[in-house]
């Protein structure tokens, strides 16, 4: 007997994915959670349906939303990270030398935990004693913060890693939200956040461009190979007030990118710029 | 009522689309060819149940292997295609100012046929002057070029527009097709070759890329975003006798690139050098 996993990625595209056997299923507060053991990936997390990452694949996705913004602030020492309980962006960050704190604001406690039992390889840095832990809205927080208005409490990078934008995650895709987050950035600040896929997702890049493009100097958009996620495509939009994303921080100058590189499957320090040099399909989405 | 087609792209993954309706159905001498209307990718050619490409995306593999081998070229002329009877490769080579003469070589006449048919925006090149069309096998017709050994019958650009490695494409993966169409290349060719995934693939990379490395002094590899393909990352393998392929070649500095570059959606003079720049785990692939 053979059981297939599948995921209806658009209305009229999906993937199937053959499993080996169900590791886990639970419905927390805020959303079905699923662990599937499978053949092609390995152990795969499954939200509401939609796969986060595979354990063969999941350094893309992590290595591309936590390394980049990092490496192109020139000290990145306070790191705020929405969603992203997994902690596969947490593990990521630690790689960055300047790192001092990093906030991670989970809105569902559950995912934090299954993470610790069934993915220990991705969830390793969340012990890290620089991690702290909060499991609420990261739409709250942010506006917390920002009402707070302390720049001492401000972080130099905000990293957003959320699920699709529908259930739990669509308000991180709003105005709003963008406009609370800056505020809670400190005048270096670098914003970066998955922003789906070039191919199907065009218009919300298009859409959340736009907004990123009125609240920051300086945005941009750049791209990495996924799997399981649709159309295997996938981009993240930054939004910075002073460092260009695409570059490399000279403050990195003495940095041993040798080991950076031998831990890492994916990025480089030829990746990185890279991943912002676009098809013209993709220029097009942005104009 | 829904119809969807489903492909294995391994034994435990796959795709599917949902299919509006079935515009086209046969077996050929060769191989199984089916046209589906898609809602997602508009019109799709499936060959022996695998999607050989979509109307909405085709633009990124055919742009890919006809244009970057081509404008690493200095004066590239006289092009080989093995298959492509779709004629999406011999559109892309006809936008280089250089080519004089394209012979493409399709094993399976039918799908020229239906490509004409269906596809009169990939097709369009098939009825240029510039292109001979031989209904043959390509390993007998690189073979018997070698064989003949003249040169200036010999080709400046091969490039391999192949399905995957089973079935009638079989023979094009192997070492006595890649050293017969290195002996039908002139002194200053270049080879290229559609080479499979990455994630998936990686073992079929590596052989090819050491029979290339054992029969070209430079050997590269380049990758394209492709949704329909298994895991949405597509790999190309260079063997060049003496330009490298990851550079524009100088010969192009009077070329209209912005008149290119708005015919094309995915190939620019940014995106040629880029596509060679690969993460880690496939130059690890390579080594």
């Amino acid at each position: 007997m053979e059981a297939w996993f599948f995921e209806n990625q658009t209305g009229n595209f999906g993937i199937k994915i053959r499993i080996e056997s169900i590791l886990f299923h639970e419905f927390s507060d805020f959303q079905e959670i699923t662990i599937y053991d499978t053949l092609e990936f390995g152990k795969v997390l499954v939200l509401d349906k939609a796969v986060m990452f595979a354990e063969k694949n999941e350094f893309v996705y992590h290595e591309m939303l936590g390394l980049v913004p990092l490496f192109s602030h020139e000290k990145p020492e306070r790191i705020l990270i929405i969603g992203g309980g997994d902690g596969g962006v947490v593990r990521e960050c630690l790689k960055n030398p300047f790192v001092r704190q990093i906030d991670l604001v989970e809105i569902d406690k559950k995912v934090i935990d299954v993470s610790k039992e069934f993915f220990p390889e991705i969830a390793c840095g969340l012990d890290d004693k620089r991690v702290r832990i909060l499991a609420e809205d990261g739409i709250e927080f942010v506006k917390r913060v920002n009402a707070g208005g302390i720049e001492s409490q401000k972080y130099d990078v905000i990293l957003v890693d959320s699920t699709d934008p529908v259930g739990p995650a669509e308000g991180l895709f709003r105005r709003d939200f963008y406009e609370a987050a800056a505020g809670s950035l400190n005048g270096r600040g670098i914003f970066a956040a998955q922003t789906e896929s070039p191919f199907f997702n065009g218009s919300l890049i298009k859409d959340v461009g736009k907004i990123i493009e009125d609240i920051y100097p300086k945005r941009s958009l750049y791209c990495a190979s996924i799997p399981v996620y649709p159309s295997g495509l996938w981009s993240f939009t930054t939004g910075s007030k002073k460092y260009d994303a695409e570059i490399i921080n000279g403050s990195y100058k003495d940095f041993d990118f040798l080991q950076l590189e031998a831990d890492s499957k994916y990025y480089s320090r030829e990746i990185h710029p890279a991943s912002f040099i676009l098809p013209n399909f993709i220029k097009e989405i942005m104009k």
